[in-house]
């Protein structure tokens, strides 16, 4: 259900209701809004897990996704679950009888007055939750094992079954990034950034200064990090497509003998652009210097050896290239940068590399982990190496020169130059006279999300992204949408 | 399948495999662990839904969800995935054979000898993935609703149906909260610990210091945080079992003038102590000085009026008395805490506070959101909403006086005074002789995780928590196993 496959499978999602049969278990609820919307509605008075496969054959419905089950009665909803349906929905106009229906398990409990609010949210033809081509730079359209996977088992963090999971996942990681024995992983719950300022944190003596290049949005979000954190910066700033110069971090190092580490964008999703982090791990290593590296929209997609490359912190995040859910991030710790962690006392508790390593060793973790976003990212790495960590960057790398093709065929240059590309994320000039929040509107009602620009950029240009589970194909259907889409929008000359 | 509502279920839960029949579809796999296992295995050629439908009616199994597909072909997966079965495997013994039966979504793909490994983690009768009756102090025991809500479509943060979502649940977050329009609410990704320090790194300007209650784990780390923050702290230090005074508050207050904020945890979880919250507050607001309360395990259950109390920062978190999953975090902010908040430099870019409530004004939020974890809150807060905050809250003193009732009839008397427990914890001594880790294991084996002590009372006690989707007949089964074990375990004298 979240596979963009095809350009069938895009216009299925942009225009078709969620449930095409709601069946009404034991006594009558009145679900107009459903039927009004062109579902079919059927009454059935045995609450049995079979009555509901008879309904759905003689409906000519053969999937129980698309099956919603409605019942005022516990019996109803217990069948509805049972059977699989996409939707179980108690009613009850009185509030002691919906507190009774929880025990049935059902997705909502509402009065029959309020039906059609929740219809309208959740199942309607023209529903705002609905699955979407996300062309968005993360989070990205993910698997069905994946959501599956966070909706499993619910279990204590400090139990051996979490150890399993975690221990299994850890393993995944350092197996995904070809390291060796001496490296280590701290795995946290929230969002890339939080891991950013981690390694942040952890990488820079008391007194000694950061070199931070800046080049995007994520480059000055590394620098406020550092300030905030009162650790003195170096700065080099570059232009926004413009990648960052190891000569001029040779300089730097050369010149500022203060500076303890080195941090640099992998990818600034601001604008698609790479920046040279293997010719700059190799400056900082001549120097004994550190270097701390954001992956968060890069790990897994784009080519990177780290293994005595001297990158020393590797921060990523669950939801970009690996195609997990949001919510678990993690730092690969080389081990030069286990060495500098020791001599750096933590400035965070939430934010303290040293006491996830810790946790590591217990098989554990300090605080209360994301399990979900945990288990979603473990089934997104199975995912990945049925396929192969070569073979799903090179897919990646095709997509990407499927979707150059397929702007350039529309006359369409991004702005970031073709050798400095990434293989997710193109800025794209907005045409003349085109504003994009029509652009963008216009392709949403076809199913695709595109991104707007950051900053100085939001007015100038658009972002497309190909992360997630999507297909090439779907790239060129959305082609033709953005071209008829700028052709219907342009004032004419 | 995730609501203890007896003692049956658990005991379900216990012994019962996942998957009851296995339906092979298409071409032959031989599922030799199933079998052995006592689950029926049919072979049928129809990859359809109604071929599914029909082996469940002729092998007796009424319940999809308790029904696994095993598939060499997209074909017999998409069957699966169709019937909603719970079960769907993708079976390869060729790397692109694999690869391409992603393409029908299933929960995994596996080489034919890899089948029993997998079956042994996630579908045998002692599977260590499995439903459990969560006895710790979160993660608890979620509704089905919930995980389904995790599992939920796709979507990019920066689109209207996020903000949708987000709205919708900050409206429902203030309104359990039962608070004034004046106050605001900071809403992350993290565990509780990431808002408390988030909190603390907000309400203390530069160069004054921070009283903190200290009594337990929870208390302890909060003087860590302002510490790494380099805020000075002043320690109102207290045994485990004693809580806060309100009198010393005060005296210290009235001594030491350059206190700009107290910090205490509402409900230590350590041992199950309520700290006397709105006391200390009253008299903190006497001083004009901020009070920020770690509510992470308290929130929603423990009687708390915000408004006017003089508390200005509760950091909460999705996981526990909200029953929903681990991933998101809160802190609420009152109308004096904004006019703090103003006075004082972010010292961090992922804990500003000041940055999500930002991002509340535009509907968003500063960094990738945990969708996951927000929309399995969402799901939770309408649970609330049908059984009522009120019930809720006198639901759990309902189930927290069965607790006491059942270790009373054992005998067993926790370690906190009657009158300062909370609605969900207790610690109780281990009885002479017994050990914390085999009864921890026999309780495990009858479907029950009770939690060890920390720190000084590893060694001493057990902890038994009532959070989650339990009700007080389990309480009362769990207390019979409970009392087996003890004699069982006992070494006689």
């Amino acid at each position: 259900m979240a596979r963009a496959d095809s350009a069938e499978t895009v216009t299925g999602w942009a225009s078709r209701r969620a449930i095409d049969l709601w069946v009404v278990l034991g006594p009558s609820v009145h679900l107009a809004a459903a039927a009004q919307d062109g579902a079919i509605v059927r009454p059935v008075d045995d609450p049995s897990t079979f009555a509901i496969f008879e309904t759905m054959r003689s409906a000519g419905v053969d999937d129980v996704r698309r099956v919603g089950v409605a019942a005022r009665e516990v019996a109803g909803l217990g069948a509805g679950r049972r059977a699989g349906a996409g939707a179980v929905i108690g009613v009850a106009d009185v509030s002691e009888q919906a507190a009774a229906l929880l025990a049935a398990e059902p997705d909502a409990v509402v009065a029959e007055a309020e039906f059609a609010d929740l219809y309208a949210l959740r199942y309607a033809a023209d529903r705002p939750f609905r699955p979407q081509v996300l062309l968005n730079p993360g989070p990205a359209l993910t698997s069905e094992a994946v959501k599956r996977a966070a909706a499993g088992v619910d279990m204590c963090h400090r139990e051996p079954e979490f150890t399993l999971l975690e221990r299994g996942l850890r393993e995944k990681l350092l197996r995904a990034a070809e390291v060796g024995t001496g490296w280590r992983l701290a795995l946290m719950s929230g969002s890339g950034t939080g891991a950013d300022e981690m390694a942040i944190r952890a990488a820079v003596r008391p007194g000694r200064r950061l070199l931070v290049v800046v080049n995007g949005v994520y480059g000055e979000r590394l620098r406020a990090m550092a300030e905030r954190a009162d650790i003195g910066v170096v700065v080099s700033q570059r232009g926004w497509t413009e990648p960052a110069d190891p000569e001029e971090i040779e300089l730097l190092l050369a010149s500022e003998h203060d500076v303890d580490a080195v941090a640099v964008v992998h990818h600034e999703t601001t604008t698609g652009l790479l920046n040279p982090v293997a010719a700059i791990a190799k400056t900082a290593q001549d120097f004994d210097v550190r270097v701390v590296v954001d992956g968060v929209s890069s790990f897994g997609v784009e080519d990177l050896t780290l293994e005595e490359s001297g990158v020393d912190f590797l921060a990523c995040s669950s939801n970009k290239c690996l195609q997990g859910l949001p919510g678990a991030a993690f730092v690969y710790v080389s081990p030069a940068g286990l060495e500098r962690l020791a001599e750096v006392p933590p400035t965070s508790v939430y934010l303290d590399l040293g006491a996830y390593l810790q946790g590591e060793d217990r098989g554990s973790v300090p605080f209360t982990p994301a399990i979900p976003a945990l288990a979603a990212l473990d089934a997104a790495l199975d995912e990945l190496f049925v396929v192969g960590p070569a073979e799903h960057r090179r897919r990646y790398a095709e997509r990407a020169a499927t979707l150059d093709a397929v702007l350039a065929g529309l006359g369409l240059e991004p702005i970031v130059a073709p050798e400095h590309r990434s293989r997710t994320v193109r800025s794209v000039p907005l045409p003349a006279s085109l504003d994009y929040q029509p652009l963008h509107d216009e392709l949403k009602r076809h199913g695709y999300v595109i991104y707007a620009g950051q900053g100085p950029l939001a007015k100038e240009i658009f972002r497309v992204c190909c992360m997630g589970t999507l297909e090439p194909a779907v790239l060129e259907a959305f082609g033709h949408r953005l071209g008829a889409a700028i052709e219907r929008q342009a004032v004419p000359a």
